[in-house]
């Protein structure tokens, strides 16, 4: 037998959401089947205002308002910093880590020429602009190592205020990472950013 | 930071379903804020609509309509064999497997007594009647083993007209299984449900 429409039409949406099979997406949803009208109305609408979410004008932090959180603290206004990640998710993993008391910049992507991401998708302009306006001192590249990572960071490093001072984030062995199954670039940059004791 | 309110509310709401976390909730939250508006409107309005998923009036399968698709496939009702699940888990589960082309009855529980769940409760007068009325040959009564089980069993077949015939699955080792691991009671089943070769 086929399953109801009104089942399978929540079996196909969240098992577009990846990660989740068409085994998990049944299985869940024959327990959100026995959710109460009220409990599934508020699912929907909860599903429906994310489309509401908005990007902070200054930083491109997911915001319910058109400024966000951070950018909205006065304390972390006055910390002269902005760390520079290329995505949300980084943002949180940063903000996790719980050692970060700055603004931050979300580029949303590297800059990738045969993709056609240029400055301009990046909004590099705008971010500089924004570094001059709050008299930044120091800036913090926590973009991610790759070609197209390392590339980005050279161009914001030159395109901005040379008395701002440009730090990039530390690469090597990660904590609990054990050498024997670390890649061989991995491996190289602990060597290269090997310090005194 | 905190995270924006439309996320935190769509994050709560994942991690409402049994099996996820809050971790796995924030992740396919941040993915699905990426998601078109359209898209989140679709996922909100399927959940909503699952509230008017309703119980087939004859059998208790999950349906759109008044009537499942089986209860309103005429081969189904002359098989004139009707198999009774405790839940529509059950049910799917012995659709899956391909083997079974009856109706069903499902009693959504098996009796127990100290929690209130008596004849009344699982639709055991309606469905006698339903057995009457289609004059049913074959009940099977596909209900798990447990204490309780085995007096739904005991109970249904006392109260159908004693010229229908009503069989019990059969337990035993499942394939694939290992005298090894199974429990003693599954092993007590297996030898007593032993078939001549
Ligand atoms: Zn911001
Ligand atoms: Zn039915």
């Amino acid at each position: 037998m086929e399953l109801p429409e009104s089942l399978l039409n929540v079996i196909d949406q969240l098992s577009k959401i990846p990660g989740v099979g068409d085994k998990t997406a049944t299985r869940q949803t024959l327990i959100l089947a026995k959710w109460s009208a009220d409990d599934l109305n508020a699912f929907g609408d909860a599903m429906k205002n994310l489309a509401n979410l908005k990007a902070c004008v200054d930083c491109g932090m997911y915001s319910d308002l058109d400024y966000c959180e951070i950018c909205s603290n006065s304390e972390r206004k006055e910390s002269k910093s902005v760390c520079v990640v290329e995505n949300v998710t980084d943002c949180l993993a940063i903000e996790r880590s719980g050692n970060y008391e700055g603004l931050y910049h979300i580029l949303g992507g590297v800059l990738n020429p045969l993709m056609g991401v240029g400055p301009d998708e990046l909004k590099i302009d705008s971010f500089v602009k924004r570094v001059r306006g709050l008299e930044v001192k120091n800036v913090i590249l926590a973009v991610n190592p790759s070609v197209e990572g390392d590339a980005t960071c050279s161009y914001i490093k030159q395109v901005l205020p040379s008395d701002v001072e440009v730090d990039r984030i530390g690469f090597g062995i990660p904590m609990g990472g054990s050498l024997e199954y670390l890649d061989t670039m991995t491996i190289a940059k602990a060597l290269e950013n090997k310090k005194k004791m």
